[in-house]
């Protein structure tokens, strides 16, 4: 339903490399990536070791019959990263993984944990000819207590698999992202996804209770705890969270889980400035405070592309007259009292004038449309010709900002109306996450060196963060240096070494130079 | 007000040290202490270095005339560790922090950051002659986001300080401890502190949004974003937090603060098993989701402690013929829309037999009268003669029946009746974090050994916490090696030995033997 993360994300690559059907291979789209030569490679004694591990159905080994079995490993979901993978392990258990990585580090045999490999930013998928290892088939859910709502799961469990069956048990995950179908949790932990209860449910780094994870040489560190409390020692599971699978592989996950809402409701206001949006942000944070659960924004600009370029946009309840649009969520346990809550709210803010207008959707079909709106905004772009997405953190108070520069600096660059159709702005308000879209006639590098280079003005000036919820894979790995400081980079690169110091865990990914 | 957390902990070593009215010095308590020769003695070239740094009143410096004005510094808030420092710095800015730290870092001067001095666990306090580095003096809120609502501030704030600050911006503090009239903000992010909002809010690794840290060596490492979501590199930060000190000293704090609620109430309940205890947990997260803020529990032996021994329990509302009794507050956005739940939420386990009574406080007095109860149950301890307290996360499903063994094995050794008096349990139910104590009439390292075992096969068990919130410190720093897996604690050392290689951050502490 929800699939608004799916290309929220260095489209520019993304179209650069759809023209041709055919997925380029990744070495040939990086130039400047050189195979590691202290990394083994494959051999028959090898392939041999893993047999003695795997049963054949837990194996995929190239030969010349099933070059299709290992294209959806070597392939991603964008279909922009391709690698030369000749063998995917899909282990069954904590101790299979645990053999296979000790292995393949005592060889020097280099490794891509992968989950669903519906990442957006190349970290999933081989470069070279690194082993996959498949969380696929560590799909049980091993424990959930109904007192506390903590799940305790295989990493390989789908999040959608998760989520209805903590429905059946009155909870729910506290993360919701757009690829949940086929995502693994284990994936999810490994980039710290974010998603829509973000707003709600907070970061995985407070969620997460306890994690298994097979280092690097093989160690299996067990730290599968439930407990909501403990402090003793360094939070060492915190490093994982967000790792992208360079520090070891995650084979189990204890989460915390919230109540399922009884009540939900959506509602979408159209608003005539950014100001307004934000004061409508801050009077939902009053009024609607424990029941808020989303706070989405766009601007008519998204909105009029939604409506010449797709069937939801015919159905949006509000003219195209306002300048900006919100949609809320609501959340909680007593429909009475929400609904209570969203009709004072609604009349506050447009009495107070911060609001034009304002819809409650009435049903569920209703409120899938409404959110078809706001989901619909990047595949809209994609129909005008080129188009550009980012992905930027940055404090509420000068998001939209960097839209409107984005949009003088084109135009002071005669781009505009030459080549560059739209500039656009919609996002996450509510977790001060921006998605800034360009859409032109034609695929254009001047056109990403200056959006860049804006962008990269305004994370700095305001300590913002380039990748605000897709962590940096291949793609973005060269910003690492850039984002954070280099007294942080050192620490990240001395863990690194010291966690894996023959350095097989998702390599050329993560750090830009290992 | 709440004071709650002040004795629940290692008060057998307490008792036994304050039978003297004269602190003991710790090494001669802890004889296994050995100060490391590799450290510097502080000499008068190193009190110029620092008075060219720091202002007279940012330093005292131990001379014949100024015993008192060290002694606040050098004893803990519990007056059973007493260090012999004879240099307290108190810098006012981040540089001055790094500038010291730099200097003592290449003289191999140890150093141990002080917030507050609240600590239970001995881990903020020197043990030989230390340098102090007190965050007194860092005392500025920088910036605050109402928007947002986030919060930047000098780590050496005073937690009620910020609170009140915010509380005039209609936000509050996401935690709430006993001490937070004295404790530092810098202090609650390095013991990464629990207390009573916890259950609600979550943990700081959740909430914490960046810092400020002066690395051992003096580099200060700026991460004092606001962002909520930055997937770029590992979240180095994360490992400050509960680190106590030993990687480095905090100086600043951006945190994500939550609205303030409008409407707060408080009811007590009375039940007739632990089994009811927990299903009054549940309909409460079932009924109340939203709005439930704390659930705490006692049984009768506590509350007749509390009865026997302290003012409050004159005021108690219910009788003292439950087995247990529970302590709920809600907060929320709309006062009648709360009353209601809480309504709802009594009726409906009165009428399934969970409940057997329940009363709701009618204002504020009477609400802190419930709490007083709750909060007093540690002192009513200590009027019996000795007590043992202990501090355990365990799942709530077999919480009590720890109480229970620890009785009856008391009982089957023949301690019970004869010096034992009371075994008693109580705690944050919400987080499954018991607080276990035992009264006897006199100090019995016999009982202490009985029970500590009877604790540990427990926590073992069941994978539980012999330090749930207050850390490992001085007191606790034997239990680390107990708790996590060794291929936890090896991370942990090699961090530690990456980021501080001199083994200058508050040494002797943490670690066993470093």
């Amino acid at each position: 339903q929800r699939n608004y993360a799916s290309l929220e994300n260095n489209a520019a690559d993304v179209l650069k490399k759809n023209i041709s059907n055919e997925v380029k291979f990744t070495t040939d789209a990086y130039s400047y990536l050189k195979r590691n030569p202290n990394f083994k490679i494959l051999s028959q004694d090898d392939i041999s070791y893993f047999k003695s591990i795997l049963p054949s159905n837990g194996l995929i080994i190239e030969n010349d019959n099933n070059y299709d079995d290992l294209m959806p490993y070597n392939i991603d979901w964008l279909r922009i990263h391709r690698g030369k993978s000749k063998l995917v392990a899909k282990p069954k258990t904590t101790e299979q993984v645990s053999n296979i990585v000790k292995y393949c580090n005592e060889k020097k045999l280099a490794i891509v944990p992968q989950g669903g490999n519906t990442g957006l930013v190349g970290g999933g998928t081989p470069i070279f000819d690194e082993i996959i290892i498949s969380t696929k088939n560590l799909n049980q859910i091993r424990d959930f207590d109904p007192i506390s709502g903590t799940l305790t799961c295989d990493s390989g469990c789908i999040l959608e698999i998760l989520d209805n069956y903590l429905a059946e048990r009155e909870h729910m995950m506290p993360l919701d992202i757009g690829s949940k179908g086929s995502c693994h949790i284990g994936g999810n932990v490994a980039t710290n996804a974010g998603g829509v209860r973000y707003l709600r449910y907070g970061s995985l780094h407070g969620s997460i209770l306890g994690l298994e994870v097979v280092l690097p040489d093989g160690t299996i560190l067990n730290n599968l705890s439930t407990l909501r409390k403990d402090n003793t020692g360094y939070d060492i599971k915190q490093l994982f969270i967000g790792s992208e699978g360079t520090l070891g592989i995650i084979t189990g996950v204890s989460i915390l889980t919230p109540r399922r809402h009884k009540a939900v409701n959506v509602a979408v206001l159209g608003l005539k400035s950014f100001k307004n949006v934000q004061d409508a942000f801050i009077a939902s944070k009053e009024i609607l405070t424990e029941i808020l659960s989303a706070f989405e924004f766009w601007d008519v600009l998204s909105l009029k592309l939604v409506k010449t370029h797709l069937a939801q946009g015919t159905n949006f309840p509000l003219g195209d007259e306002y300048p900006f649009y919100a949609l809320i969520e609501t959340g909680g346990s007593n429909k009475d009292h929400d609904e209570e809550k969203l009709s004072d709210f609604l009349e506050t803010v447009m009495a107070k004038g911060i609001v034009e207008n304002g819809v409650i959707a009435q049903d569920n079909t209703q409120m899938k449309n409404l959110w078809s709106i706001r989901e619909g905004i990047p595949d809209a772009c994609m129909k005008v010709g080129s188009a550009y997405f980012y992905d930027i953190s940055i404090p509420i108070s000068v998001m939209y900002e960097i839209v409107e520069d984005v949009t003088s600096r084109l135009k002071d660059a005669g781009l505009f109306g030459n080549n560059v159709v739209d500039v656009i702005g919609f996002g996450h308000i509510g977790d001060g996450n921006l998605h800034l879209s360009i859409t032109s006639k034609s695929y254009s590098l001047e056109i990403i060196r200056l959006i860049e280079s804006c962008i990269r003005e305004w994370t700095d000036q305001y300590k913002g963060s380039l990748s605000a919820e897709h962590g940096l894979g291949l793609i973005k790995a060269k910003i690492l240096e850039h984002s954070k400081p280099k007294a942080m980079v050192d620490i990240m690169r001395k863990i690194k070494h010291n966690i894996d110091p023959n350095g097989i865990m998702n390599p050329y990914k993560f750090f830009p130079y290992q």
